[in-house]
């Protein structure tokens, strides 16, 4: 049970640069005939930016992704699904140099330009057996286009594939950016990870595009939150392949980048609310909203923490408009919070203001809100000017089961 | 559904220097006849010590308690239960004023000598003129003991009336402490709050009854959890009435004082404990301890986020022994952490050794340990001596059961 898709999947078109084969290697439990393996190739003036979890028990594949980052290039990326490569030692980093030696070999290409991703079980060596056998015919397969089943091949308890398209006008070119996404954060984090990869045929920088991604995930993938915990695994890689001939974007902040910027932008809170509305049993799609605080960093501090509390959650599993829940989260965020200012909407509902129940609130009113599938609740502190969105979903019995039930 | 209270009540003595009445008020509909409304007098010398919910949001008792603490000196406390008088406004400060008003009448007291305190519902004002007609017959009905009536008059929610008493010698005298607790932090905060009040006979300094209370309530109360929520009104008072006859405590760090510390920490635990087992749809009791943290911030950091995540809650709730959960709390949770160095016990078994799974770890070992009603996680993080235990609960399908579906 998940709220699901809002709507069709876009259709998707070929991304000049990038060619793509998936395979299926049985790597969870060596029966599974579904593709769990996604090989992409990339054509040699491509660069990349990634972004990683900053949990400090991190899989050996983000670990080798870190190393490579720093030269800025890449000509390919391996993604498993069915096993996370994580707490698994000495030979976990091994196995994470194998995988990209195999995919170089299928390539024909240096291993070092091979980035690598891993999501699945946690403490297991991977099955490096089948994922000899399911890289090495890849090298012929690699095509154009194959986005869904890619999206589809990275996918652990996702009950849909994210992908998001945008295209823009960069230097007098058009230019495409393509993302797909799977998994919600440490929703079950031994079929872990929030995984996504961006692909563009613009041509930019390293270091310009490592800021854009910074920026784009900060505002997408780090403004959602399913239960608050974080995976070994969580990874965000950008490629740029140049193909669209525009002239090499080198400032982040110039006029001429905000085309580029709004796509990474947009496709990061697409692929993130597609995540938040794929959260293990989510029936509510939760937009959360804090405005009037004193710093952007309180605003989402105090965002964070409404839609944080379990008791939020339940509440909104209930449709209960048990609005003082939400503020105690406000009081309790750590952030400055004047009581007497503070007010209060649930959808366009004024519940609280300034401190006081709402002249001519009725509970009714409030649970008219609560009763739909996509809730606003707005939050003003009246404190400054910085405001911040972030999504959520509710916390249900199938949430509980799900994860109280799922290895036993 | 909850734990439960893990042995019979304790015997309560008469305590010399207070004396006890409670009330049915009717404070919540006007019709329960159970008693919501306790009162305390104390004798002259009576010494008082408190810590308050951090919470920016707090309730008018809470502020006006603040305000009173500052001359170290209580003759008496008024409790309510029903009714949290938080967010209320002017007219909530006005109607805890009122409340200590009316209590001092009833004893003959000056109204800046008594504390008050409210848990129920948010947002709803005070029944001032149930209160008025419950209080005033109370100065007639003053009586030493009573502590168990005490301890149910100030329930909401809680299942098990919450007591506590310890003895000591204290500069040659026997010295007693009796603890009450009710309520489990935010775990149902429309019917908000922990409160807990101390009361003994000891003769001590207001500024050392204060240091006492605060190290008593970081090692107790701060140290469980049961969903990560603060609430409202959460309020720890202690009370010394000085008739046991010792020569006036001054310094809390006096060898002489150990005996004193002792009692008010161990008080604090049990009564935090308690709460633990009461917590709504808990039916495991988690004692959770980090040690070889680099700093005890960073051991209680940790063992907070081990004992928070829902992820690890849910797992036990389904006696999943998922230790890749907690491990990946352990890392999220912003202290140093070297994942090559972590071992994990669930129980007396070793389950990850430094960073690796144990040789000899076979899955059913953890599930046997899971499968218990008491459940003892430990994380060795092997880079210093610091250590830190706290205490919580599971995360189960009653808990989104009675905080989905309390108010609608």
């Amino acid at each position: 049970m998940a709220v699901g898709r809002p709507q069709p999947l876009p259709s998707l078109p070929a991304l000049a640069g990038f060619r793509l084969a998936t395979a299926a290697c049985g790597i969870k439990n060596g029966q599974s005939t579904r593709d769990d393996l996604l090989l992409v190739a990339m054509d040699p003036e491509t660069t990349v930016a990634g972004v990683f979890t900053r949990n400090r028990v991190h899989a050996a594949p983000v670990a080798l992704c870190r190393q490579r980052l720093t030269g800025g290039r890449a000509r390919g990326v391996v993604v498993n699904s069915g096993n996370a490569n994580a707490v698994t030692g000495a030979q976990g980093m091994a196995d994470a140099v194998e995988m990209t030696r195999l995919a170089a070999q299928a390539l024909a290409l240096p291993e070092e330009a091979i980035f690598v991703a891993s999501t699945g079980v946690i403490g297991v060596p991977l099955p490096m057996a089948r994922i000899r056998a399911g890289i090495a015919p890849l090298g012929q397969k690699m095509a154009p286009g194959g986005w869904l089943q890619a999206a589809q091949a990275i996918m652990t308890t996702d009950t849909f594939p994210k992908l998001a398209v945008r295209t823009g006008v960069l230097d007098g070119r058009t230019v495409t950016m393509i993302g797909m996404a799977k998994g919600a954060g440490m929703i079950r984090p031994d079929m872990a990870t929030m995984l996504a990869f961006l692909f563009t045929d613009a041509n930019v920088a390293p270091a310009a595009l490592q800021t854009l991604l910074e920026r784009g995930v900060e505002s997408g993938f780090n403004a959602i939150t399913v239960d608050g915990d974080q995976s070994t695994n969580d990874t965000a890689l950008l490629f740029a392949s140049g193909q669209a001939g525009n002239g090499r974007l080198e400032d982040p902040d110039a006029p001429g980048a905000a085309p580029l910027a709004a796509m990474v932008t947009e496709i990061c809170q697409a692929l993130a609310q597609e995540i938040v509305r794929d959260g293990e049993g989510a029936r509510k799609f939760v937009t959360v909203t804090v405005a009037g605080a004193a710093t952007p960093a309180e605003a989402k501090q105090a965002a964070m923490a409404i839609a944080n509390s379990p008791l939020v959650k339940t509440a909104l599993a209930g449709s209960d408009p048990n609005w003082g829940r939400i503020l105690a989260a406000v009081g309790a965020a750590g952030v400055a919070v004047d009581p007497d200012r503070l007010s209060l909407w649930l959808g366009e509902v004024l519940v609280v203001e300034q401190g006081r129940l709402a002249a001519g609130y009725a509970e009714e009113h409030g649970a008219a809100v609560m009763a739909g599938e996509e809730i606003a609740i707005r939050v003003e502190l009246a404190l400054g000017t910085a405001s911040r969105t972030v999504w959520t979903c509710d916390l249900t019995h199938d949430y509980i089961t799900i994860n109280a039930d799922y290895r036993t």
